[in-house]
């Protein structure tokens, strides 16, 4: 019942993806005489959907601590199936805030990890990359910034299919004496764990576009900021774009013959490409689709969530869990960063 | 001596900036052997330029902490002039680290000033727009931020010449609560400041290139990356751009015929227009152009340079320092960020 267009893009979305997954289960939960009808003129959705009557919503523009109140509400219970083990994940494209705060009260995080945090895909001149923490905590120590690196590698290798995927901390430069204290002291963690192999390093901002890692790493703070600086400067761009093709007849024209061409630069930076942000690190999988989604873009976060289904995510994180050196040591040197003030409901956008 | 092509382009760069500032005058320190050919060579630079002999010049990958010995280095000899009263403001095209050690070591911070920052001008959709610590502090607390704040303001009003300038304070989202104690108190401390007028909130990652504010404040960890991270997604799109209209006859010929257009469009986003960071917050003037600047560039931070001495940069920031809340209360409420470990020499590029 979440999103812009509810419910009817997630059916829509249902639609495409039952295409691509006929063997798929979907619970879909809701108001059940809204949802029926809708389902019924979609054959394809309702071969693999079952209907579960939720008959509250939880509004976009709530308090996680609201919505945490809202038992009834069809988000909450799509969670309590995750949580009883019902529904192996979640797809929602309704309130961020509330999601993540169901993800983390009611799914509850694995054992090994302390911190779940927000995956999001983006484009770059090499491929797609994998970045996280975007916004679940806004204060990390180290130890969580290197089990951000364990889950990005689960998730390059289960949705990006990559076999060993490289990882980049974020910094302000390349070099090994960059950065605060929590950076080199996850750096240093790194390289002595088992994901060693695949750590490339301190990466820039740059880097993230460039594709110089299939994984950046960073805080909550620092993501979330770079995810909107880097969207900001793509809708600069493409405003610009579409301000001096019109600007002139010369521009019209040129624009025209183009525009085969320009369309597959459409295609790249197609946002439903990239649709589908991960709660990672959960007894469950939490994927929140964009309130804005259209369906296509809405099926791309059911990919999302079936690719890591699919490929067991939640036990690569745990193998790689057990590679890290004893929490207790790391914990206990760690001073600059407050753990406890945060990961306060942010909103992706 | 310092940058990709000196002495060259900086003696180029002169020759444009008497052009626009005949009244001007310049110290030209360097190598004086190599320098005074250049010199003679271009009448309107040797106009207003007196030379100054320096015989060693700081290498662009010298650690900060080695340059600081080199004690006839072409860039010491300028910040000495400075120091010393006999010039207002420093432009290098030199080693980055170097220039921001010498500036906070030897030109010294202004007495009511905790922290220099690195102030830099980039495009948005609402004209240019101020963002400042762009990494001469990696970590910093409330009371920081907010002399940032003064800082960005007096440099918008000076440099861009606005009456007015808005301020945001960046973080996760716009709404009061959200992010980390330290941005929660610093917007507080600019509520209850003379710059409260003035002061817009907090804004996101996109709200830089929207031109949401004026002036973007935030620490020098969050700001070097989103700097680097907005330019990593420009240049994407410049590269992606290309590809296309490289990739078929139809977008050969569009290009052709809408390249007028587009030329606007790269004049707009020219890193050239942007050239000229400014440490700020010193008892004088230092202006870091970019390494690899043309000419133009370089003509660039001389205007930036002239702009702020012009308009008397200094004495509205201390106008403004004045009006901010006590710092001894501020700073003794402010536990987060350890502001003891930070500002090691960050490369802006």
């Amino acid at each position: 019942m979440g999103g812009d267009n509810a419910p009817d893009v997630v059916l829509d979305g249902l639609e495409l993806a039952a295409e691509r997954h006929p063997k798929a289960r979907i619970l879909l939960v809701g108001d059940e005489a809204r949802l029926a009808p809708l389902l019924e003129q979609r054959k394809r959705a309702a071969r693999i959907c079952s209907l579960r009557h939720a008959p509250d919503a939880i509004p976009g523009d709530m308090k996680p601590t609201a919505a945490l109140r809202l038992r009834n509400a069809s988000m909450r219970v799509a969670i309590d199936a995750v949580a009883a083990g019902e529904a192996s994940g979640v797809v929602s494209a309704g309130n961020t805030g509330a999601l993540m705060a169901l993800g983390k009260i009611v799914v509850k995080a694995l054992p090994e990890i302390d911190r779940p945090a927000l995956a999001a895909i983006g484009p770059s001149a090499r491929g797609d990359v994998v970045m996280l923490d975007m916004g679940a905590n806004i204060v990390c120590n180290a130890r969580n910034l290197v089990e951000f690196a364990v889950m990005g590698d689960a998730f390059a290798r289960t949705v990006l299919g990559l076999p060993e995927p490289s990882i980049g901390l974020l910094n302000v430069g390349s070099e090994e004496l960059k950065g605060d204290d929590r950076v080199r002291q996850a750096a240093e963690m790194l390289r002595e764990s088992g994901l060693a192999g695949n750590f490339h390093g301190f990466v820039e901002g740059h880097d993230i576009t460039a594709g110089t890692v299939d994984v950046v790493v960073t805080d909550g703070f620092t993501g979330n900021v770079a995810l909107k600086t880097g969207e900001g400067a793509l809708k600069l761009m493409i405003g610009l774009l579409k301000q001096v093709f019109a600007s002139s007849a010369r521009g019209k024209l040129g624009y025209l013959i183009a525009k085969p061409a320009l369309d597959q630069l459409r295609a790249f930076i197609d946002p439903r490409r990239y649709n589908g942000a991960v709660l990672i690190g959960l007894n469950g999988l939490v994927v929140k689709s964009h309130g804005g989604a259209d369906a296509v873009g809405f099926a791309h976060a059911v990919d999302v969530a079936m690719d890591m289904v699919t490929h067991r995510l939640n036990e690569r994180i745990r193998e790689k869990l057990a590679t890290l050196p004893p929490p207790r040591s790391a914990t206990a040197e760690i001073g600059v960063a407050d753990p406890g003030s945060a990961g306060s409901g942010v909103e992706l956008r």
